[in-house]
């Protein structure tokens, strides 16, 4: 009889190794097969054992990732032949992960799989700014969302919330500013914007929402973390 | 010289050690003084070395929880004695982790001090249920809140934002339902409700805004994540 086949897709973290969740740990070291997409840190990928098949789906070196059928149709086969592998995604498979796809393949060829959580950045990015998205006072309410398209969004709801975290918004952050400030959010509101966090190399710029473009000018701001809220405030108290 | 104490603010994940990250992990597995809540599972407080100090400071029996004055001054004396100090709390100590009182303490008192993300039940129990809280149609925005107070949130607001994760609600499930169907969301929208989530026992009930006060009749919800939007309707789809 053949071994059963599995395939996990599994939330990396911010990037850190020290953000896995144990769980993750555990399974990359007995993957046999690890599919990742481009930001996945370089680091996690030596946590495989060294015959670990290791397939790079994203982006790299200017060439295009690799059509999601394709990524589909690889997660199938590997699982057919009995191989445990890992799909590995940045943050959460299930918080703008793409999962859906991925997932809905290998149901109809009845391969085995689970799905296993992740820190994603939208979370993990304010903490290790010293930012905590929930205050007694001045945060009751967070939002999540992307920024890569802000036509679509409900501005009129969202200028309500009292934080938000918007993922992929760096090279919509005039339109952003613009929006909320058009539904009434005070120029005065707090808002950082957090790059390579949990890195050695992190990068914060802090301002309001009246100087924060210009605070940021000339700065590539993708990808990156926006944080908007009075809880910004709270990092001069809660950081380190 | 005195080796100098710090205090680690870690969270705990939503329960299982599985979804610990390895960070936390590892400084429990070196913990000398561990200060924790009552909602922290057992599970982990075996990870701490068997000479590391154990102070329960939630509610228990009971009995009232330690107050906050008390649980600061344990953590900056334990500090001051040269002690790594782990401060467990569940899920993510900065979404509703109410962090702030502990690192005031701990900043006046000039106290070394690390925050150590964890993986919030907000986003853990969604996953765990099958439920991803982000889809490319059905979902580009969700926002996460605390229903022990429904009375104090902007719902029209609310009320717009495609998914909803509530935490603490399930004892005012008849009022939360009740404010989003007054700001115009269809009594067909999708709800499930998690309870003990990433656990053996793990419960959930779905259904729609229209029936959810019905088919959990006579049950105690409390603690509990509610899940509100289209999303939930992918459980069909993406559930193991």
């Amino acid at each position: 009889m053949t071994k059963e086949g599995k395939v996990y897709l599994v939330g990396a973290g911010p990037g850190d190794v020290a953000y896995l969740t144990v769980k993750a740990y555990n399974l990359l070291g007995a993957a046999e097969v690890l599919v990742y997409d481009a930001l996945v840190d370089v680091e996690l990928l030596q946590l495989v054992p060294d015959d670990c098949l290791q397939l790079n789906v994203g982006k790299r070196g200017g060439k295009p990732s690799t059509p999601q059928a394709e990524i589909n149709k690889l997660l199938v086969n590997h699982c057919q032949q009995g191989k445990q592998v890992i799909r590995l995604k940045s943050g959460d498979p299930f918080i703008f992960g793409r999962c859906t796809p991925e997932i809905e393949a290998l149901k109809a060829s009845g391969c085995q799989f689970e799905v296993v959580p992740g820190i994603t950045s939208a979370l993990a990015a304010p903490l290790l700014a010293g930012i905590p998205l929930t205050d007694v006072v001045l945060s009751r309410c967070f939002a999540v969302l992307t920024g890569h398209d802000p036509e679509a969004l409900d501005w009129e709801a969202l200028s309500r919330i009292d934080t938000l975290v918007i993922l992929m918004g760096g090279q919509h952050l005039i339109e952003i500013v613009h929006h909320l400030h058009q539904r009434g959010r005070s120029l005065l509101t707090p808002i950082a914007i957090v790059q390579r966090s949990g890195t050695p190399r992190q990068q914060i710029w802090v301002g309001e929402l009246g100087n924060i473009v210009e605070i940021t000018a000339g700065v590539s701001l993708s990808p990156a973390v926006i944080i908007i809220g009075e809880v910004v405030g709270l990092r001069k108290y809660l950081g380190t």
